[in-house]
């Protein structure tokens, strides 16, 4: 099945958002095998869409549309498609129930506009909204497959996952599959790490090999084809054991590992907990870390000490230290580190001070960062030298002190 | 002009990025009255390539090409649009000196694939890459624009503002423009806002007026046409009064103003400070705060306490209050956002514990949210109730935190 994923909304093409939902279904497809080939996004103007849809039937046979099935006027995806199909629009009892339903839990008049959001292209199969309203719905007509889905990802994502894919496998018949494994790195830039992997890139074929920068890390996607499983595992074990010999250092997980979620998972193994000590990453640490259900085992919390008043009172970073060596110094870092440890009776302290910028701070540079590290036999700190815009160093910075912190941990210490 | 953007590359179909450029360059042609009614992606794949320049070439006559440039086999970008238009590439000796300099600054040294980023399409206005090496360009022929530029954002953007909207300033003649104005709001849902408007969104055709759910907010875009800019001014200026008129308590800025950004300001203003304790939002609060250059003017610092035993060391929280009344209570909220405040010695303390879920905590729900405000003269608290996933709660707690220490500014408190 080829792809193409279409999606409608003014908004988009006003920029006040961006596809994200291409991103995720693309995502999606890569791993249950479908080829996506175009993306396409269209505003709500029936005449335009209606010629994007045209076109979409002569180059793709899987037509997967996001947004314009709410309540309002310029939600006009299924009117289209219909027309364009020569179908009719049906109201589907269940899924009225269900918008009542819906409006009654969360105690709200239900406006008279919504019953639109039960309408549904005849003969469809529908895809129920657990988070939402507007249904989904697929139907195949002229060999050529059409799926309907909401546009806030809030709702189109479960739907996705929970019937999407499950409807697609069941269609799909083919016999060669696409197995992706991604590889990821931090510490080496992209057109390095592809220099260095120059010999293998050029003569694999299966799996391909495809390296791409992405948020201060780089990541490689391999993809092999096979009718079966365990061979398609094994040529990208091959490969992945080609290319990890020659960039050890900087490999650091697979797929959904991230640099945090590695660390949560060795001090879950180890039983051990952290604290942190923030000064120009403001809390970015503590934020990254939280976001992860569970990070209540081993992380205890810790300081944002973003003026030096603060890091004085909460951190009692000595009034000399400051005066001799600056707020952003080795010794600052690992006074902070060490103190926060202590203070709060975890196995590993970590900080970060530094200069976000633009602006310098104590002459020093914008992107001068130290991050520190303490457990109970040592502390030591890291010096850096970041260059960006400030998010980019405060992500930076971050994403260091994760990656240091799993390679001491990995050392055993 | 009608434009299309059309973005290159396979990462953009296996889902391992998201198509943030079109969504910045339709914001920025937004605002020079550029109509977009379409984005497309296509793949590193020069036929499928082809078919899309020639389809855009029957429906746009501006085309906005992003990756593709670079230096590897699979950056086809040129050579295919060269080939539908039966133009020629050229090497550009300026960009080929620029780019060596590049590898001489960076202290790299630079591979031969990297000359084929100097070649540009015959006749084309070459724009520099003042943050990479792969130059823009664009052309025009047979009455249509073609505008190429780099893929990485961080080359693409800068490119853009500096050469790209001048360029097509001055090329267009056009006399009407479209001015927009962004109205933001927080604390009201879509469809409510859009009933309370429903009048006069359906009375009004200049200025539109388009609303927008967006990450826990609410946005309305007013556009208006016109050929003189004053006129146009003052076509938002009623139609803005009339809205506000409506929803005065939930508006609270334009365009580019953020809940943060407006406590900032405030702050900055009545010369005064803040610091926060943090327990179910870890850090977030403190994190979006110091996202801000010069948030260390207003932002002390603050606390993350994550677990209950932070929040007795370094909170003091007396264990009393935890087991009679828990932390997530009215009483600890209040508790934390006044010590917080006294032991910074700031103006405000703010504070957020809760249960981000997924779990319960306390035996409460997820989304059982308590934010606690502090100055000199009283200490108060907001019981919230909020659904969504884990994400979606600290994210809404943290504006919810922002909305309402604004609204207690507003009052002059």
């Amino acid at each position: 099945m080829n792809a193409e994923i279409i999606a409608v909304g003014s908004e988009l093409l006003l920029g006040q958002i961006v596809n994200s939902n291409a991103q995720f279904i693309s995502k999606n497809l890569a791993d249950i095998g479908v080829n996506v080939y175009y993306h396409t996004v269209a505003g709500d103007n029936a005449n335009r869409l209606a010629s994007v849809v045209q076109n979409a039937k002569t180059r793709s046979d899987l037509l997967i549309f996001t947004g314009g099935l709410g309540p309002t006027k310029d939600d006009l995806t299924k009117e289209t498609i219909a027309a364009v199909f020569q179908k009719e629009l049906v109201h589907d009892e269940l899924s009225l129930q269900y918008i009542k339903n819906y409006f009654v839990q969360s105690n709200r008049q239900m406006t008279p506009n919504n019953e639109k959001q039960a309408l549904i292209i005849k003969d469809s199969i529908v895809f129920p909204n657990e988070n939402g309203m507007a249904p989904g719905m697929a139907f195949t007509d002229e060999g050529i497959t059409c799926i309907l889905l909401p546009g806030p990802p809030s709702e189109m994502k479960p739907m996705f996952q929970k019937f999407v894919v499950p409807y697609l496998e069941s269609k799909s018949g083919a016999k060669t599959k696409l197995y992706s494994r991604v590889l990821k790195f931090f510490g080496i830039g992209e057109s390095t790490l592809e220099t260095e992997l120059q010999d293998l890139i050029e003569k694999q074929s299966n799996p391909t090999i495809a390296p791409l920068a992405s948020e201060h890390e780089v990541t490689i996607r391999l993809t092999a084809a096979h009718s079966d499983q365990k061979e398609a595992e094994n040529l990208l074990d091959e490969t992945e054991a080609k290319i990890v010999s020659k960039t050890s250092s900087y490999f650091y997980g697979y797929d959904l590992d991230t640099l945090e979620r590695c660390l949560i998972d060795s001090l879950l193994q180890k039983k051990a907990t952290i604290a942190s000590a923030e000064s120009l990453t403001g809390g970015l640490f503590s934020k990254v870390i939280t976001d992860i259900p569970g990070a209540s085992s081993i992380f205890k919390g810790g300081a944002v000490v973003y003026s030096n008043e603060l890091k004085q009172t909460l951190l009692h970073v000595p009034v000399s230290l400051l005066k001799q060596h600056g707020a952003v110094s080795k010794e600052c870092a690992e006074w902070m580190a060490e103190k926060i440890r202590t203070l709060t009776d975890a196995d590993y302290g970590i900080s970060f001070t530094g200069v976000a910028g633009p602006d310098k701070q104590e002459e020093k540079q914008a992107g001068t960062v130290y991050i520190g590290i303490s457990n109970e036999s040592e502390t030591i700190s890291f010096p850096l030298q970041l260059a960006g815009t400030r998010n980019a160093i405060r992500e930076r910075t971050v994403k260091y002190g994760f990656f240091f912190m799993n390679q001491m941990i990995k050392k055993g210490q």
